[in-house]
């Protein structure tokens, strides 16, 4: 997959809104960290264990909102980027905490603890691409 | 789809994590506007006008950004505040990015109209949920 | 919601791809019913009951397969009339099998009742738009 | 991300409802596709050429299918096998249908090209998939 999304990248007739580089690395670990909090959500439900609860729940939003992310990422035609900036830093306080919670429960369950790691690349992805690219817009 | 979504609230075991008539009425609003714009990106793609590309692009981001938002809305169990109170920003600011791109060609394309006013409804929702339940999350 | 399905159906330059009361009251139903899957599934996580396992299972897929729905319907523009009546007739059966999940627990918990409701409704509304419009694609 | 779609099927607790190879190279190659197919629209339309109108819309529905597909087959808990053998089939025939529109603009577009080229990996790995593990369900 990582030859597509920068293949799709460098073919697509506009300039990608950012370092193509950053912006492929966050756009493949959106799609990784989505795949892997649905994956993780039902591992848990599977585990029927009540204090999986929370667990379950990050791992739904984080799964909704870093495929929203990667759709988002992977437009380059006129992106208004207050709202990627929002998206990106969105995505990364969701998949923060969907890393902290599944975090605790690694040592117990060895998919809270490939989801955690997922979550976390995803995170620092959404971070060094607002870094590099778009000004962060300021929330009240 | 009002009662469905207000008996789906009141018969969860969970508490709703924000007053039930602006959740509920939010709810309505981000399957309305994602729905809206998911139409009106498919009329303006048939529209063949060049004028019409950051309409589109806009369309498409705030169709997936209200299902994301839809869906975390729709879940009661756990929330995470600031992941929520985010969310609502940021759906109210692409709500907002795309009314305005839109209500530009409400008098040549009617669709664009009622798209726009879909997204002002939506935007409006997210602001008075935001106002009663939730303390925003301070963004840098 | 109501009036906006049907707004953005007349406003749009593509004639609806099928009779325009069935096609807006099946996007009406497909909407309805992912909401009332969403929250049913998150409700079902909150009761902690190891017999709700298979019922949040077909929840999340209903969910996502009528989402998917949804915006299919929702485009005018060159529909492939053979994807659509598939999709039609997947939606029509996860709706059968979430309606039938969820009606084993309807006594105990009402929000699964809610949601068999809906998805009755989603799958009524596939199959009448099947009927009026497309002509089904045969499956080996 | 190769890794992670393997090891979150080798750690939940479910053991997978199809052979770990093919299944975890369908899920692959359906999030490959979606992002391929959402970056392709979004180039489609960069483009303004009113012959790329169809390949824009079946882009739109293959990135909608391939993303429900995705998560249905990331789910290994309690399974319809029904809802993924035709999750399954509708899949790889709007791959099937977005790989041909594609292709007949590869030679002016790399994008399409590159594009086709993902809709036909995921359409043979749901065929693949199809015939290793789920007996098809018979449409009428």
């Amino acid at each position: 997959m990582q030859r597509t999304v920068e293949r799709m990248l460098r073919t697509s007739p506009e300039a990608p809104f950012a370092p193509a580089d950053p912006l492929s690395a966050c756009i493949h670990a959106c799609v990784e960290c989505a795949q892997a909090c649905t994956a993780c959500a039902d591992a848990c439900i599977a585990e029927h264990d009540r204090a999986l609860g929370r667990c379950i729940r990050v791992n739904l939003d984080c799964a909704d909102l870093c495929t929203a992310a990667s759709r988002i990422l992977s437009r380059q035609l006129y992106p208004d980027l207050g709202v990627v900036s929002m998206t990106l830093q969105l995505c990364a306080t969701v998949c923060d905490a969907c890393a902290y919670e599944c975090s605790r429960h690694a040592q117990m369950h060895a998919h809270c603890d490939v989801c955690a790691a997922a979550c976390r690349r995803c995170m620092d992805a959404c971070r060094t691409l607002l870094g590099t690219t778009v000004e962060p817009r300021r929330f009240h």
